[in-house]
């Protein structure tokens, strides 16, 4: 027989996941907390495995159920010496869902019950508080009308107010107990009214009913839209608690709050929170009455002209710190405690990991361990390093107004504020006068890099989480919202709408990257702070995590960036983005047009000099760290311009007919470019840019030993390679030119070459492409849309909705598909060093920042993983905690 | 000590295939030919495996080989009683270079080598004809000087012509021995000018520099491109055989030939072929004179004046007879041999299996068969699969005249000729008119597919073998060539450029789908003739194979030719081709311009019962076999107008604004269509599409059912499915259309649910999908495309470049990339029958029509291939060779 309920103080599991599992966190918390004899109201937990049974048999409750809740009711009973039949002490309890998972106000609470006609009589003589009494019953003939037999909540709020009103009061409070009394009647008149059925008088069916709705609030669509949001599977089902009831609202010594065991918002030591004097859990939650200060020292800061709980009552404020101390003892980490007070005494209600900002999180894991309460490891596991993005750029400020005039993705963090520019052109010239700007664009293209870089901000129409824009903007660290659906950009009229209103070119809007958000006129921001924790606790992941960090950088400045941010070296290097730079633009188009070998090798000798000299920056930043430079990807139409006016501007520039630039283009033109003439392909067609190429590299790093007295291995990455026939071919043409520069030279270059593995056959034929490839590196971008036979470009028109009907449950262009595109990553990571046993490999594509994915490398043992600048400190906490898991895992 | 010299008669494996490996296919005909005691030149082969040392030593010769020769020459000395160095009986042999592959012509043979000055005088002697041996002389010095000493051939024919001119001859067989002598002075001459270097008169010197040259010529460029071509690896390497010359030029019962063991265009039984008297076997290869036949029913046939060798030489034709009958029992193969007539004495040079045409090698298979030669399964073995489509499209005539004005992909087979139209209008006209006409296009798109319907043949500038046009035109059967990239197509003027000529609208040119040629003008065609020995080929097949062999059919058309050529059901029914058709497609752009789902709705109905009259029709048309359908698969954009003008019209003759078209058009257009929102993306989107589609289906079945009373169980195939989800998805959909159904006509229809495996991740997560997938079918276009991905449309760019520099070695669009995709497909059909014991699994992709593919899918266990109809029959033969070849290799 399955054990369906458990006592508080029983034990349910070896661990406190166990138990979670079982009791939900809420019931999870409640018997830890009897179990270390702090003072909690008995009760006890009604299990989540009871729940599965309820929806697996069509929303009965299990046969045996009633008679064991008749036991812990009766252990209630020896507890407390109450009964719900009992003629002196009545039992009142509350009932909570409660699931594994932490759903604030998800899920909806009775309490008091256990209250009829008649008991309410026994509390009134038992507490001497008439009031009380019915107040209490008044209350709980609407939750319970409410919650359990679903009449509208309005409904009451509607009486309730004409009661006021009739009683010509302000508040609930100075209703008297006759007018209580009358609101009953009318209240259960309303009931009988709306369901042809009358509130239930015996407690113990009540109970039951409770029990019933807290199962059933699990499939809410409340519920299941937060589910579905926070990706909580459905399967956990909740748990229920059933609690002997203490009174918030029994007179001056009564009340009930919050108290965090350390400042949640700055993490520094001590206790801290909100209570009411005199009132219930639900009168918190209701934001009338302005709460109280816990501490003297927060009521001097807050200038509060309410007494603290500490000046005020100084015995349960004793109590209640040294209640905190040993939560927090017992948890090892700061603690949300729920508490009530009774006529003097506190009752724990809850206590579960206190909510924080990242910045007090920082502050109390590195606190903590340094306190000897925790390790370090366990610090460095407390953060969700997903959290540190809030550390790293500028943010709106808290309680800011904000006029949401769009959602869209959160495609780049921070905020910026700025005037709308429509083009690239109008950022450079605004950004030439200081004057900041948000980019607003359709979609953006590598054309409008140069706009991108001069703007604060950029905001797209169209284009997922992995656009051009949301990537080139995380890259350079800037705000990005992309995707938003609901904007229409009008070029022609220079016109921005958005939320029902119509902007010009130069009204100032805001971004909010991280949340998405479009925001009307300016908003107050608040700057990045890197407090003194932050860097502690980096440096304790970098002393655990095995896996290295590099960044993926294409220019000296993002280079920068990532090192100060701590990098261990470039892990890929997108040499085309060079290639869009003003200066570079005209000799690339030229060698793109040129009908002969000989034209295009003389325009590639004009780009020699200017890539030589980006490497050699990027090899002096690096200090002799591992830079990773992955020769031209794209298809070279992406270089041409496209629309017709520009290629007219664009023939002009270059001194040749339109007609000859139009015609290339459109012998380019490609019906799908991301499986077109691009990476390897072109390199093989055209071995002159690969020549090229090479030998800027070769000649940079010589130059670069020189002036840093280090010596520059660079690794030489080979784009879009399925087979191994075609890196035999680049790596020929790589080796020539380096045996070539060593002869001009003297100097030999040491380097590796090694391959991108982007395309499922590489993955498949690891083995073979091992052969040649002296590394790997993984191109998750590339790699999941031809797994999944998705185009980045357009998943907008479909993903979302896949996420919003189940299909999906995270866009696996963020957080990497582990079944599919990870299968193929082990299959590709086992099978490269069965032929090259110890092979290098990374991965250097956006899932290189996810924490997820993180975890997944480290569990296939990569050697390293490579992300934009910004999302480093991300991936070196990431990895940190990968490792911690992964041994874990395994031992 | 290896074995690199091996006597004819000596041992050098247990199989023949062993031997051809070791001494090349001649060298391995002329051992096997000799230990049947048949009358062979005597001599010795020097093996691959020395030549394998040559090139892996800097084109040294082993050390020991020289030694081995000379033994070898010692043997033949024993058996001729001549020698390099004898007095009275000199010793003359040819020099043959031969790999395991058969290369007519590709390497060089030396004749009459061990001829110096010293050693003519005494062959003169000899054989009392002093002419005889100076014309020997004179020959070998050109040969050699040309094929061993690298002189140009040209130079000796100059001199040859001068001597003739000299001496007033129109001959070289008028050439007087005085001549004869100064020639060979002046052969002399002429190599020690160029050279620097004498003629070699040591016979020995002769023969081990003969050997060398005949190693080297494997790596001449005749001979990489005719491998790169045939697809021959480098490292077979080739073998020499050293042989003891005989003389078809000693007079009036001399002579050379090839004989057939049967008549090579026919397959009739007889010996038959062609001889030359008193000529050695390079006259014959010239062409100068005119060859007679060998049996007198030939020389009847073809009226030749000149006497057959079965009259002339009746004893030599008797011998001729008795070797080619010994010959044909041995290798239980017709026989191409090569004999010479030496005084009347038949020797035999070489036997292998003769080439012939399609027609002839059906029927000489079944005759063997039937003559208790070979068994059926090797007559099914016997016809390489490729060559039945010679005898399913009419061809060019043999020997007509061609004007080929430009070259293009061998798309779809057969040759047609007509008037050139540019557009599929035109076309249609012109049918209507029953003018034969040939669809030009730049590319096609499905807007064309009812031009292409009305023309004879479709000739495309861009596309590969898989475009969209070579894939319509297979499964029409009509000729295309696709990819002509050396043509222009004009529209705006109606012209054609091409071989540097100009056509218009209504001249007439002519396609060789076959060869991928594109002819001016008229030319003479021939029919396709299925002789009895094709069909009763095709019985012995089918009672061999273990696959089924469906086809990939859209209309009834295609569906009753397939079931004509033997398909046992319809493996893959694409329904978006129904779409197209003039009175679909307005209803369907209603249907993808709606707003609203009413709207979408109320477009569907008026599709339903059309794709129901379709379904019944191809049911009834299968007869109860099964039939696969194929929920719709492309993106909706493939459907609207892309060309200004055309929207304008469509919008006109829907009645709606041609902006709201536009604007829908530019809404749903993508970057990379192929990854974008279609299959079953676009049936999550839209479930009223997959409602439509299901139902129709469903009511078509049942209708079907009731015409034919035979129960119809169709196979619903939902497409481009990567997660288990989205079948879960679509499955829900058309279960509920199910019961819906049944409800209505209170008939129960049986069918299964399945999917494509066309994206990698399908493949790695087969057994998540199988839990809910019925069957598999291989969709391995897209499958190719993605896991190389490689857009098959955008692959003419450069995969032509890949196989030109040996990248690929065939186009992987072509045959299948058993090591890559292939790999894939085993990995999902061992997962997927994991997860589902026995499940049925097939391909529907292009390569089910391929036979090297087919081998694979043999290997890997599917249930059936799925082709266009014309390729059923090869499909047919592939599989039956595949189970007995896969019963070979697993035994």
């Amino acid at each position: 027989m399955a054990q369906w309920v458990y006592n508080f103080a029983e034990k349910s599991g070896d661990r406190s996941a166990d138990a979670a599992r079982l009791l939900g966190s809420k019931g999870a918390s409640l018997s830890a907390m009897a179990s270390l004899g702090l003072p909690v109201p008995p009760g006890f937990s009604i299990t989540t495995e009871a729940c599965r049974w309820y929806y697996e048999h069509d929303r009965a409750l299990p046969d045996d159920l009633e008679s064991q809740i008749d036991v812990a009711l009766q252990a209630l009973r020896r507890a407390t010496g109450r009964g719900f039949e009992d003629a002196r002490r009545p039992l009142l309890v509350s009932v909570r869902p409660g699931s594994r998972a932490v759903m604030p106000g998800m899920m909806d609470t009775v309490l008091n019950l256990g209250l009829n006609d008649r008991n309410v009589e026994i509390l009134a003589t038992e507490t001497g508080d008439r009031r009380f009494a019915y107040d209490c019953y008044r209350r709980f003939i609407q939750m319970y009308g409410d919650v359990v037999m679903g009449v509208d909540h309005d409904l009451f709020e509607e009486i309730l107010d004409d009661a006021k009103a009739d009683g010509g009061h302000e508040q609930e409070t100075d209703l008297s107990v006759e007018e209580l009394e009358a609101l009953i009647v009318r209240y259960k008149a309303l009931i009988a009214e709306e369901l042809e059925e009358e509130f239930p008088q015996a407690p113990r069916v009540q109970l039951t009913e409770a029990v019933k709705s807290a199962f059933a609030s699990w499939m809410s669509q409340r519920a299941s839209i937060h589910r579905s949001i926070n990706h909580i599977p459905e399967d956990w089902y909740t748990a229920a608690t059933v609690q002997c009831m203490v009174f918030g609202n029994r007179g001056a010594e009564s009340g009930t709050g919050i108290c965090f065991t350390r400042n949640q918002a700055t993490g520094e030591r001590g206790v801290y929170g909100e209570f009411l004097l005199n009132a219930q859990g639900e009168d918190v939650t209701a934001g009338i009455r302005t709460p109280r200060d816990i501490t003297e020292a927060a009521r001097i800061a807050t200038g509060s002209p309410y007494a603290s709980l500490e000046k005020q009552l100084p015995d349960a404020f004793g109590q209640l710190k040294g209640h905190a101390d040993k939560l927090e003892a017992h948890y090892r980490d700061m603690q949300e405690v729920e508490f009530t007070l009774e006529e003097g005494k506190v009752w724990l209600l809850q206590s579960r990991a206190g909510k924080r900002t990242a910045r007090a999180a920082m502050r109390i894991a590195v606190d903590l361990a340094d306190e000897g309460v925790t390790t370090r490891e366990e610090a460095v596991l407390a953060i969700e390093p997903g959290m540190l993005d809030q550390l790293l750029h500028p943010t709106i400020a808290e309680g800011a107004e904000r006029t949401v005039i769009a959602q869209g993705l959160p495609a780049s963090p921070g905020a910026a504020t700025g005037e709308i520019v429509f083009t690239p052109e109008e950022a450079e010239k605004a950004a030439a006068q200081d004057r900041p700007v948000i980019l607003v664009r359709v979609e953006t293209s590598p054309e409008d890099v140069h706009g991108m870089n001069a703007a604060q901000g950029i905001l797209t129409q169209r284009g997922g989480m992995t656009s051009h824009a949301a990537v080139v903007a995380r890259g350079m660290g800037k705000p990005c919202v992309s995707g938003a659906g609901m904007i229409k950009v009008d070029y022609k009229n220079h016109l921005l709408t958005a939320g029902g209103r119509t902007f010009r070119k130069g009204d100032i809007i805001t971004l909010d990257g991280g949340k998405g958000q479009v925001l009307a006129g300016r908003v107050a921001m608040q700057q990045p702070e890197l407090s003194g924790a932050f860097g502690t606790l980096l440096e304790w992941a970098d002393a655990t995590r095995r896996m290295g960090v590099r960044c993926n950088a294409d220019t000296p400045k993002e280079a920068r960036a990532a090192y100060s941010f701590g990098a261990e070296g470039i892990g890929l290097c997108r040499t085309e983005h060079m290639f869009f730079e003003e200066d570079r633009i005209t000799p690339m188009r030229e060698m793109i047009i040129a009908d002969t070998e000989q034209e295009r090798r003389a325009a590639l000798a004009k780009l020699l000099p200017m890539q030589r000299g980006d490497f050699i920056e990027l090899f002096e930043i690096m200090a002799g760290m591992p830079v990773t430079i992955r020769l031209i990807d794209p298809p070279l139409h992406e270089f041409l311009p496209h629309e017709e006016e520009d290629v007219e501007a664009v023939a002009k520039s270059m001194g040749i007919d339109a007609d000859r630039l139009k015609s290339r283009a459109t012998e380019l033109r490609e019906f799908n470019p991301m499986l077109g003439h691009r990476g390897c392909r072109l390199l093989i067609s055209y071995p002159e840019i690969a020549e090229m190429q090479a030998r800027a590299i070769f000649e940079a790093a010589i130059e670069a030993g020189r002036k840093t007295g280090r010596q520059v291995t660079p690794e030489i990455m080979v784009p879009l390679i399925s087979l191994k026939r075609e890196l035999d071919h680049v790596k020929g043409t790589i080796d020539t030119v380096a045996a070539e520069v060593e002869k001009e030279t003297g100097v030999r270059v040491h380097y590796q070459v090694g391959t991108m593995i982007e395309l499922p056959r590489a993955a498949i034929r690891a083995h073979d492409i091992a052969e040649v490839s002296e590394f790997f590196s993984f191109g998750t971008n590339d790699l999941t849309q031809t797994t999944f036979g998705i185009s980045r470009d357009d998943a907008t028109q479909f993903v979302p909705s896949y996420e919003a009907k189940g299909v999906v449950d995270r866009d696996p262009f963020i957080s990497l598909d582990l079944d599919g595109v990870g299968d193929l990553m082990r299959i590709a990571t086992e099978r490269g060093r069965d032929a090259r046993p110890g092979m290098k490999i990374g991965i250097c594509g956006e899932h290189g920042g996810d924490p997820v994915s993180i975890d997944f490398c480290e569990s296939i043992a990569l050697d390293y993983v490579s992300c934009s600048p910004y999302r480093v400190p991300i991936a070196r906490l990431a990895a940190a905690q990968a490792t911690i898991r992964n041994q874990t895992r395994s031992s």
